[in-house]
């Protein structure tokens, strides 16, 4: 392509009314979440990170006063200057790309907003991933915590929804196929017992994030004999929990977090996948109150969070996927590996924090339409009870025969269009509920579960 | 976890001089580009994309007054109206959520923002996809401009750089261990060659950029017989490709652009690997001048630009497989597909433009050291040789009594200390410039290739 | 877990009775395909591999005698060798782990079965490299030809179906609602029009697959000053392209292969997700002819072929991704990034292959029911015609009280129970026919496309 | 491209002398694992797969008999032929493709094989997904054994090589440079605290695989009032957990394996990452004994093993994404989400069986160099000893006179060619064993963690 062409794909190819691409490097090149779908908003935002580095920074102050390698004026003096507001956000960023990662600009701005008589202690002893690593910790507790009160919030929901439902009838499908009944609450329970594997996972990465300090080589060098008692202070400053050793190339916390974040996504999903077949017009068992109109057809409703959580599923593995990758760190601080888990990291807490928003209000506003759910079994003319007729006749018959006769029967239901009751000419109670199994005893079994 | 534990990640954890989690919600949930590392920024902005969405509108109109289906008042109208720093970013980012897209309360707040005889017309006939993907089909193309250029002026510093190192000899390393010797000229051509590659890729999918216009059900129904016609005036009006078909659910354009993101994120990654081998303090064949600082060791030099694209490579595989993924996209709109599509090809467009903006800035301030290259080859006594010793040998003792006596040599060359030129007893020529091969001719072949 | 509780996992669990698991290292340690669902077979296969690797060091040979560095001798002994039934695959296969490539225990074996006049020629001047990728290329280009023919004959039988179905009506589906009308024949020439891309793109890379030689370091030594002579003899000996330059590590044949195979797989399964929500059974649209039957219930058939293709296109994209992040290959052999590419490209080109050769027996199977779709088209009371009404009304009433009016009708309709068109009350041609837009016209410009 | 130029590609293209393709079907479709690498090999072959699933079809009688829905004869005539070797894997393959998953052929092939008496008995209640899922399981519990074990030998091997190594002093790096000195010891403790991490999480799914037993739709319907009674009795049978409900869409006994897995292929692919580097030509301080050879260059020892575990690292994460994607699976049986599931799961355990089973004899074979790490120490003429020289100072001058001080001298030393400690001019103890920090006190708190 030449330039000429491919500069037709600006907006002078229509005219000199439209004003030209934004330029690189100005303010406008802030994300607002305008492609995020479901995306969590603040609590991930850049702003968000940076408070979350300056946290670690005041932190570190408070455990160097506590090991005594700072007085106790640094203390206040950083913390008072570490508020996010004061500082230029953007321009941290731009000089992060030189340095390679944002905390060498935090440092020098932060240092330059203390007292003389703190500068000293300021990032005393640490190195950037220390910093960088405890903030994302900070930021994934602080994000953890509401998706985990979601998830309590979902399940709890879920339990309702399942006991109200725990005998409404229902097809239960099969490669996309009517298959034989079940129920509603079934399908409910199953929806809770992914939400509490979900809020477990999650749950126990909670308790277990944990603070980063090292310094340069992941010796603690600079603090002398005092390194391991640093990192237990420093802990407690931050309220993260004390690691073995520093991490700086044991990835076990990003990967747990990972594996339970993109889990949780999935279970969301699955949720989400079930509401949009059940939605689709021609199966309408349920719909969400609410759904989102369209913009050129008056009588739409999509099911716009499930399908937003649904999106969210789609990207989360292949998130998950970039950090297990990096687990792979060589050295004490790879070239690459380490950097390439920031963003991923972050888009990861983000849609799965907007999945654990957005599933609440999706299960609080899904309307269940059982006359539906009832009609729709009665589709088939009694073939979804066809195992039900195999089960009954093999104790007279034997299997072979049972299946053989009542495939005769199922092929002559559909070519003469009489149920499958009539082609089988015998005593059969076709009803779906006298063949639902133990759906109302798992039901039961699932609901006493709770979140560990 | 109990909330309580939990709470102790909060800043209050150590007292209450740090501020809280910011609040979801508030104008702080923008990004800034603070874990961007190697992103590009500007270009792909939460503002540029409105703006490119607008632009969409905008040519909306163009094309619907070249067939006769608005006036010319509408154009101007609109063109006036369509400039994302007159709308709240923010605010339709927040009521996207409820429509699944950001196009509703686009639509809706243009619509407010042009006079009354012209809000018939806007966003006439489309779907919301019709503007997301013709938006994000400019935004590529605008990304994609920029990157091409930069891979042009990457080649052409590599074509530079391998002639002026055609004949500088340097270590040929394989499974981590010396092997034979080569030039640095080779290495550099070989660079040049996956610049090319990822040039002619992205290039070809460039010129093909497709404008998209289907209407609600990929039938353009609203524009009665004038739909082929539409499309064709829509790709004029924006400068993009015209399509075979809407391709709501036919997502070639988006596969291509993963593909071909995915290849140059992979391609510019193996330029930063060989860097960063090569600029190890122990082979210090290369190095970055002007290298990132360390805010602990004064006397460090990271290769940070290089170590920035290898996180960009890093990250792009998995965003790709995403949008490949995204390929199945059932019936005339998916839900979920579609949606997951927004932000990873965004987040690809942002990590290849960073990597492509960076790599020409890491070959200008790559300081290249023969002597360390040569110190290097000269490190296994000889050893480096023991091929060209065994072709050598093989016309004379055929090819296993051959291997047989250089095996032993180089055996004896390491238990004695002694060079494999004087275990061999033989005469024979050690210096590695004689066992260069075709290096010089095919730095020469792979310079003779331009851009398709 | 305790090794005593673990082994409860062993048959031992239940009692003597059943025996335990597979000593490894048997000859049982085969693979034949049991959980392969859609893979294609033996062109794949360990034993084909095994015979792409031995016609590799075959056409070396000619490529040497061809160059003047073997006599024919060698050509015809070495031909006579390289059979696959005399090797012993499993062997091989075992003592590859020691040397890391399956090339050095297969030369061992390849020369102890030439006669002693050509031991010295056999695998002369290349590295295993050389021959496990182009006996990849071999594997991919045999494997590409059959693919080519099968997605040949699928976009044929599409062409067909779609000119049969150019005016058959059916819903047009948005986010899981019904939408408008449309015509099975556009969906059909959607389906078509992937699966030319995807066949464009499969020829585009078969076309180009490139013979591999570049000897120890890629500077082709041993060959003298013979080296770009050798490459393009083993090129024609081989049928492979010529390469510019050794692509050990420069590797884009690879990533073209997985990027046009991963969309291959996708265009596949847009088409089994559309077969299998069409055919749900409350859609009733399409069926597969000849369905999978179920072990339990004697009125099920499944959509297999399908289930089967969609269940390929959910695993390529993250093979895919596996082999473009192994572009990043440093050094002259990567330890790690080479060797992790060929199960994900093997595993590829069977899923690919599996899929291409199953779509058209899907297509052929399928049983296209164009009452249901009719009677589909009527389940929502005209409401699928309310877009046709806003835009018959917007004449007349503009654009806003158009959609008033429509949305209240709507609402009426379903309240009442009433069709849309007597909510209207209004003169209103709600036959779904009326409301095409250019989907016949679509459909014929989309079937003049021809493969490239 | 033409067929006839595909054409080219066959072993035709240098003669007839080379055999074609293998037939498709032919029983040459079996894999040995010739591209396998590090995979582990018979207990993940089809063979004990189908072994597994008769072991489930085993089972399942003996549940049925302990429930009373079968008799004791039952249980040993199916006990008695379910063996894998008395069936034909590839015939049930091929049949698989038909029914879309193999267990409609066995189930066929093994009610033909037992006596007239028990064939009513024989799959009775179950669904083709009870017996895949189960046998999967089975596979996953024993391979995970063995795992363990390797991962259990592993953490003893490096405890004694960390307390051997915890004096040894060496070069931190970071970002590819020497940064401050460390011990072997603690790197090689961290490689143990990532054994235990990635044994602790396998320990804790192996002890919770369960076993899958819910019947056509997932309420067990054909066992009547015994279908928890069933699934207890199957798990007791089978030495498996006993699931809360039927798992057949809430996939999380496979996500929790695919963390787990990718999670220890990780854990080992940083250990191997580590001896990639440190086996550098230049770094030398590692070896593997008995290293690879090379079929052309006699002087090479290839770190075999380290690249064989490093490049089952590099294809473990994109699997795990896969089996994560498929946690998304709609209705009570999936069309594809399940399918796709067989061969990733399969993939990853015998990637990760590999790896686990190759870690510990590259640990035993791993030949460590102590003068040579002492010898890169000094290679930077001190300079590794400048935070030192900045925390010795900072004391006396405050931290930025001593930085810039330090700086200075850094700059003399690489100008003058002199130490740092002359270029300093002060007393200064730069001798690396001085600057160790937490070194020791990090192994010895680390060697006392044991597996949970």
């Amino acid at each position: 392509m030449t330039s000429a062409e491919h500069g037709s794909a600006q907006p002078g190819g229509h005219g000199a009314s439209l004003p030209g691409a934004v330029d690189a490097g100005s303010p406008a090149a802030v994300d607002a979440g305008l492609l995020g779908g479901v995306r969590s908003g603040a609590a991930t935002s850049d702003v968000a990170v940076l408070q979350a580095l300056l946290d670690a920074e005041a932190a570190l102050i408070v455990a160097l006063a506590e090991t005594g390698l700072a007085p106790a004026t640094a203390v206040s003096d950083v913390a008072a200057a570490a508020r996010a507001d004061r500082f230029d956000v953007i321009s941290i960023a731009d000089r992060a790309r030189s340095s390679g990662n944002p905390v060498v600009p935090l440092v020098a701005d932060l240092t330059a907003s203390v007292p003389e008589r703190s500068v000293d202690f300021v990032h005393r002893g640490a190195t950037s991933q220390d910093i960088v690593d405890t903030g994302l910790m900070l930021v994934a507790a602080r994000v953890l915590g509401p998706m985990l009160a979601d998830l309590d919030r979902l399940a709890a929901r879920l339990a309702v929804l399942a006991s109200e439902h725990r005998g409404t009838v229902m097809v239960a499908r099969t490669l996309t196929q009517h298959a034989v009944p079940t129920t509603f609450g079934l399908k409910v329970a199953g929806w809770r017992a992914l939400t509490l594997d979900a809020r477990d996972r999650l749950a126990g990465v909670a308790v277990g994030l944990p603070v980063q300090l090292g310094g340069a080589g992941g010796t603690l060098a600079a603090y002398g004999d005092n390194g391991r008692r640093m990192i237990a202070a420093f802990a407690r400053a931050t309220g993260l929990a004390e690691p073995d050793l520093p991490w700086h190339t044991l990835r076990t916390p990003i990967a747990d977090l990972a594996g339970a974040l993109a889990f949780t996504a999935g279970a969301l999903g699955k949720l989400a996948a079930d509401v949009l077949v059940l939605a689709r017009t021609e199966i309408g068992e349920v719909s969400e109150d609410g759904g989102g109109g369209s913009s050129a057809m008056p009588h739409k409703a999509n099911p716009v969070r499930a399908t937003l959580v649904a999106a969210a599923a789609r990207q989360a593995p292949a998130l998950a996927a970039t950090l297990l990758g990096a687990v792979v760190a060589e050295d004490e601080r790879p070239a690459g590996a380490w950097h390439a888990e920031w963003e991923p990291l972050r888009d990861l807490l983000r849609l799965v924090g907007g999945a654990t928003s957005t599933a609440p209000e999706l299960v609080d506003g899904l309307v269940v339409d059982p006359d539906r759910m009832r009609a729709n079994l009665d589709r088939t003319a009694g073939a979804i009870m066809s195992e039900k007729a195999v089960v009954q006749l093999t104790g007279e018959l034997g299997a072979r025969a049972a299946r053989s006769r009542v495939d005769q029967a199922v092929r002559r239901s559909a070519a003469d269009g009489i149920g499958l009751r009539a082609a089988l000419g015998m005593d059969f109670d076709d009803r779906p509920e006298t063949y639902l199994g133990s759906a109302a005893a798992l039901v039961d079994a699932a609901l006493r579960r709770t979140a560990e």
